[in-house]
């Protein structure tokens, strides 16, 4: 079993990296409180005596090349960048779990028979550059690095330029390690493993994830002269499309959820009718058949909107991902391991991206998801027991021994 | 008559100051940009002979001391800040129709009864700091300088400080001389006169206005694992607010405005259900008791949206103003005016707040607009044509020397 006060104090102090003063947590893709991060991590991997590398498009991998030099390694990953305001647990536990998943192993004398590498891939997030598991993606051949390394942030930042400044442009080619089989350990943040109150789940599949950019253009003019009929309000037009979204969701009796985060006003003017308005729509769906009909009855939507309001809508694609089937053979070694450990386990879907569905494109593939409390996530308030942070870690190791032996 | 072509060069000279790298044109109250437009005016002041007088305010007088002097003086003015990405003729067109008006006096040797003052007052626009109308309302006594001097920017800023840092922080107490009259000329900004063909408008009233700044909050959460019955997205909560405003104004039947100009939402990242939202809303209603029902319809909709959507709800106050009547003399001279000259002249109400509206508080008080171009103002767009401006100011001069020998 590992060891549980190095994890829990590990999670603990890179969850202080990253604090503003106001006490908030926000390690965004490339910044420099992700350089501090990240710096934090490769220390770690150092002192626990393994390879450590980076590759163009920055993810840091760890490597432990005991056994079977030149054999595929079996990956454990995650990422450390995080939301804006995030809590201490997102992807954050995976890393730090690999690690020590590892440092169990080589401490208490396990010989395996091909390398375990630790990997915290880039830019998981999406915040600031997208597309989400932008790393991940990269890695498995899915984007081209050099077209991600031009990726331009919400702040104006390009992360290529972003990457160098933090001194982690690394040389290596995406890929230049083909994983035997990857297994990913992460809080499931959402509400049903709490719900049931099972300890752990064996994620068997990953929900559809499409991301728009929607920009519409109306004039600006006068709040108090401008008669009602007379307006073109993008902020208004806005509003209908995020009405929409929600009551359709809420209406519809499938899984579908459709969420507006991010908006913005021009001028953004209280006494000016605003003449653009943009934000972003992020609809998931486990059923591509069903999140492709989503995105159809918001495309019908907005043109029936841009039409009966007299704006302009254009709309930019930020991300588009497939449902994603895992490696049922990982997920049965999942159960088996829980069952072992006597942990009760549900195999699930994951409502969340993650790097493992990117993984999944050129490896054998699957997730162990451990109870969020109130389902709370991209929150500072997201929360997990320590007993069930230290079972999933155990699960994992238990995952990693049997495949880096088989 | 007045020189047309030395007030239109003013106009567009003021026009170019402020202008960002893009062509923007922003003058917001108290910043870089509007001091230069300020040093500008009183420049062009001082070479008219007045004698320059700065109140604790901001706000800026012309003095012509030729007659009467220890009488009441007849005062025109307006204001030259501007809101974000503005046009070149709101309040400026005023502020250099009352220097033209009073150096064409001068020139022709006109002696008045008693002084004529030009005035610029201070954040009339009130988009950096509210209320709006912001100099004029504390020269007439609405509300105390001190507080005015405390009020916080958008951008975080202290009026009284900016008005220090550019040199527009005045020794005179607001109100130092209580006006006979007050005149003030300025486009429409709205598509009454241009629609009916009308060159010249004798505003006779001018609607309430109540500004408000709401904020939602809910629950930041991750978009792809929570279920939309679980949610208190305060972003889906503030589109609610911004439909029904319009939609309710739309079927009323009524003059009654309303617009969402402004908003934010936090942590306004596109992966995180909204934890709050804050807007504006700006109401408006020739109407008080209607004005008043707006104000109440709006206040039980948020308190319904606060139970079904189970999100808090505040409220803050921004700016309230009740209907003003203006002065029939003044309303008639206007018109006088206008059928001497054989213009066209329409009586009206503002829908846009003007300084009138607060200095009626003290004086006589009375407008006289001319055709906006489409309505169309709070826009680089904003255009009047030459002749309709230059028949504004001729109407002006002769209101101004009836009231200045009466
Ligand atoms: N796990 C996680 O929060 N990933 C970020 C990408 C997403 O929005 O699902
Ligand atoms: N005239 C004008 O645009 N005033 C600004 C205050 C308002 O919003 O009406």
């Amino acid at each position: 079993s590992i060891d549980p006060s190095r994890l829990l104090g590990r999670i603990h102090e890179l969850g202080e990296i990253g604090r503003d003063a106001d006490g908030k947590l926000t390690r965004l893709a490339g910044s420099e409180t992700e350089r501090l991060g990240r710096d934090r991590l490769v220390s770690w991997l150092e002192d626990a005596g393994l390879e450590v590398a980076v590759d163009r498009i920055g993810n840091i991998f760890g490597i432990w090349n005991a056994g079977g030099v030149g054999e595929k390694p079996v990956m454990i990953g995650s990422h450390i960048d995080t939301v804006i305001n995030a809590g201490i647990y997102d992807g954050c536990f995976g890393v730090l779990s690999g690690l020590e998943v590892i440092q169990t192993l080589k401490s208490q004398g396990f010989e395996p028979t091909r390398p375990i590498v630790v990997t915290a891939f880039t830019n998981e997030e999406g915040v600031r550059y997208a597309p989400d598991m932008m790393g991940s993606l990269v890695y498995s051949g899915g984007l081209d690095a050099a077209t991600a390394l031009e990726a331009v942030g919400t702040d104006g930042t390009v992360l290529g330029d972003e990457l160098a400044r933090i001194g982690y442009a690394g040389s290596h080619a995406p890929g230049f390690m083909t994983p035997h089989a990857y297994v990913e350990l992460h809080i499931e943040q959402g509400p049903v493993l709490e719900r049931e109150g099972v300890p752990v789940g064996a994620v068997q599949d990953l929900q559809g994830i499409s991301w728009q950019k929607v920009t519409i253009d109306g004039d600006a003019n006068h709040a108090g002269t401008t008669p009602i009929s007379m307006r073109r309000d993008a902020g208004y037009a806005a509003a209908r499309v995020i009405t929409f979204l929600r009551d359709r969701a809420a209406a519809s009796n499938t899984p579908t959820v459709a969420t507006v985060g991010c908006i913005a006003f021009e001028p953004n003017a209280v006494n000016v009718i605003p003449s653009r308005a943009t934000f972003t729509v992020d609809l998931r769906d486990p059923d591509e058949d069903r999140l492709r009909q989503e995105e159809t009855a918001l495309a019908a939507f907005l043109e029936q909107l841009a039409a009966d309001e007299k704006v302009g809508i254009s709309v930019e694609r930020l991300a588009r991902f497939e449902p994603v089937k895992f490696d049922p053979a990982i997920v049965r070694l999942i159960e088996a391991a829980a069952s072992d450990r006597g942990l009760g386990c549900k195999r699930m879907t994951s409502g969340a991206g993650h790097d493992a569905q990117m993984i999944a494109r050129i490896a054998p593939s699957a997730m162990i998801f451990v109870p969020s409390r109130g389902g709370i996530s991209h929150n500072p308030k997201e929360f997990t027991a320590d007993t069930d942070l230290v079972a999933g870690a155990n699960i994992l190791l238990d995952v990693v021994c049997g495949l880096a032996t088989g």
